[in-house]
């Protein structure tokens, strides 16, 4: 990789669901050598780094992924940038980070990007499994830097943009049942939906396709499988229009 | 203002509408001492500015939009970021930002924002004003850098925020009439809207106000004015939810 750019870096918001919760990837922030170990687990941060000078931006935050989900083809969106002078305040953090870098670090731009896995499937890097977790939302602790504030911009972007998009599909499952998808939509949206009027609004739906299988495993009843074929939702889809 | 940092920038696509067209607000590029003024036509860009290293993202933006249009409290919104290593290729261009900063420029990431203007508010300083033109969004020429492509996309991004927000109305008058409003909305959604469906529409909503004045100086039959009525909107807002 080439010379790093010490203004600008690129930060990732990776959404996990698990069937039953919204998750977040986050990892401990490397050790100085000077520093004892006791003090990693205050030490969340978002999966990022420091762009390259030769890099595009989106290229930067798929290599982030890449080296942390194991996985390359995955949803990826830019949403904000946090570019506050204030945003490295803590001397702490400031200090690991030029320690880290190598260089000079004065004020970072930070490009956010949120990301949505399919929990199952990632694979992350063996070196790198020990130092990330899969962190439920509604217990993220205190992160570093300004990484708390991004986590939340993060997750109103991703509910901004499933009132017009279903990207909630590239958390599921490829066979997933509709307690899964409902349960989905209820933890992004943060309430509870009807029952019976979220099966209704679902029957409707030709892309929401019934599969001859069943969920295996489960000590309840086994119920149905469904996938989500894209093709008839493209070809399906209602031009939402606008607001007046 | 304080030092600039050669690496972060921010470019605002104005938008304005004088009640038929949709425009954006473009400034000639500064002349260098040894260029001829007669290349100045070719040389438009977006109002656009280096940050300085003590100022918030949001603010150097504001910065931009005041000196240009003389208004400070306008709609603003940060939209995308263009990155890409290669975005300053022309030679022409990248010699010029670098003589007008007064440093070595490699790479600059710009932070890009739309915004939307009514234009009979809009008080272009006057130092300014010979500098900077309304051009019609169809009639953008070639401009300098990346700018062809952050104006396009500023358009997506807009069309994208009126699927779910009535935005359109910070570039209408106070007081507007609905062919106004229907000429506006045509000319951002890129097609022509059916008359009567429109008007059934709009005559359904509360916060769509008559007034009892009409139009003023028109040669044709005045036709009523109308006021968007924020507070009533927001009150009677519908959750729009979400797409499965």
């Amino acid at each position: 990789m080439n010379r790093l750019n010490p203004h600008i870096s690129v930060d990732c918001v990776i959404f996990g669901f698990d069937g039953l919760q919204l998750k977040v990837l986050l990892n401990e922030r490397e050790l100085l050598p000077d520093e004892d170990s006791s003090i990693l687990s205050d030490l969340l941060k978002l999966p990022g780094s420091l762009i390259s000078d030769t890099e595009e931006l989106d290229i930067s935050a798929y290599r982030v992924l890449k080296e942390l989900t194991g996985l390359d083809k995955i949803f990826l969106k830019q949403f904000a940038v946090f570019g506050s002078p204030n945003r490295l305040q803590n001397t702490n953090d400031v200090e690991w980070l030029r320690k880290t870098s190598g260089m000079s670090i004065e004020r970072v731009v930070t490009i956010a990007y949120y990301s949505l896995v399919k929990i199952n499937e990632s694979n992350p890097n063996e070196s790198l499994l020990e130092k990330t977790s899969w962190i439920p939302l509604n217990e993220v602790p205190q992160l570093i830097f300004d990484h708390n504030i991004i986590v939340n911009s993060a997750l109103e972007a991703l509910r901004k943009e499933m009132r017009t998009d279903p990207i909630g599909f590239e958390l599921l499952p490829k066979k997933f049942t509709l307690r899964q998808l409902q349960n989905l939509y209820e933890v992004i949206m943060g309430n509870k939906l009807d029952n019976r009027n979220f099966r209704k609004r679902i029957v409707k739906l030709n892309y929401l396709v019934p599969l001859s299988e069943k969920e295996k495993g489960v000590s309840h009843k086994p119920a149905q499988l469904y996938k989500f074929d894209k093709k008839t939702f493209l070809r399906e889809r209602k031009d939402i229009g606008f607001v007046i």
